[in-house]
């Protein structure tokens, strides 16, 4: 008698501790790439001021590029860019991306981008940081969420960008693939 | 009497496991926005270099701004600025804020930061890492913290900027409330 | 009877309680500054742009110092640097570093990085991403990893910089010690 009544009592300890097992592994650091808790694809559209479009600019060049080599090396462009959910210039923007690119290689195109993502809707408040190298000869390529406020607070991911073809010299879109893997 | 023993078993092994889970808990990453592990407020005190104040300046424009908008669009400047306890620019500084700002928006007054804090006292030795949106029409606005060193080895979390009013045409204000979540 | 089967019951709850405890210790967090997870000690050369060296040049300046002072306030340099395991200019890189560097302040040589290490060999792919303040007097300074992607997803860590002499007018080598302490 007093032998099941100890197996009744290890298995519920057992279960017990399964259970408080997967409690303490939820909580614990584990991640996996193929597992945001948190993902937004968005589109990112730059409209580079020529002097003439300043109705429909979002972005302007505040240092010219260098003489080194042939591919804008050290462009610099502070944005105040829309962000959209679809592709489409004028869909309505569901985000800002405030920051700045500059190119930085003299064999190639190739950009630098360091931004935040401002979210002020019914959906989202808060922002998004991120920075890193934007490889554009790459189909794709990642940089990194380092930091989060408000809705997104304390947060850290992957912002992956897609690029599209060129739009046109003062216009260019990127997808950008946002995956938090903290959230709080 | 197998019985009352099983009791008391079961009973030290339920607190054995309780206790187990307060430890885990503890040592897991359950943020609260409310508790930062370490907070502290300091003002920042920007003197923009204006061609005659060298002696007194602790920040020059680099990069001017452009022509998009009337607000200063791309005017980028560059600092090394005194952190003190309380607002008063003349209060011996507690550290020094390295870094940048730019102005990003054609609308409105809008900055972007990124700057390092350096500590160099008795009190605190290290530095703390931080970028983000400054949206200066808000009454606060958070950054994030993404990085520290030394005393704020590895740490993380949130600076809140409170905009004073414009002190003078080449001087302005910040507080900026850093409150720490990750401190080790 | 009964009490010798509890007896090995409860060894046996216990050893599971105390295994369960090392695995989860194991997956919490806790930092110890010396056991990164992931160490190398890179260089880190820097040859400028000097209007006729653009064969060699691998950086150049974006926008002039200012008159602040006499030690290159402002001067703003936009990079695409080789990275080698040991310190000779001409060994083959294992890593770019793209981004850039500022000189801030008026009374010493004093500057501030922001760039991203681009690893794409056979024995690294992916990127880590590095802000902080480099204060040139110092024998040894502490930048933040403030992220990673590819090999180094979601990394964070200290990149110490060691500074070699000046080696000449237009090149200087910097010795980097990446430790990252979360790797995934």
């Amino acid at each position: 008698m007093a032998l099941i009544v100890n197996k009744k009592i290890v298995f519920m300890l057992y279960s017990l501790l399964i259970l408080h097992s997967f409690f303490v592994i939820a909580h614990s650091k584990k991640l996996d790439e193929n597992k945001p808790c948190k993902r937004f694809v968005l589109y990112y559209h730059n409209i580079l001021f020529n002097g003439t479009n300043a109705a429909n600019a979002t972005s302007a060049t505040v240092a010219n590029h260098t003489q080194l080599g042939n591919f804008n090396h050290g462009a610099l462009v502070v944005f105040d860019d829309p962000m959209t959910k679809d592709n489409h210039l004028l869909s309505p923007p569901v985000a800002r991306a405030q920051g700045f690119y500059f190119y930085d290689m003299k064999t190639a195109f190739n950009a630098w981008f360091s931004y935040t993502l401002i979210f002020n809707s019914s959906e989202h408040k808060g922002t998004i940081n991120i920075m890193g190298a934007d490889m554009m000869n790459e189909e794709t390529r990642d940089l990194s969420v380092v930091g989060g406020t408000g809705d997104f607070f304390m947060t850290r991911g992957i912002a992956t960008f897609r690029g599209d073809s060129v739009q046109g010299s003062y216009y260019f879109r990127l997808q950008m693939d946002i995956k938090l893997y903290e959230c709080y």
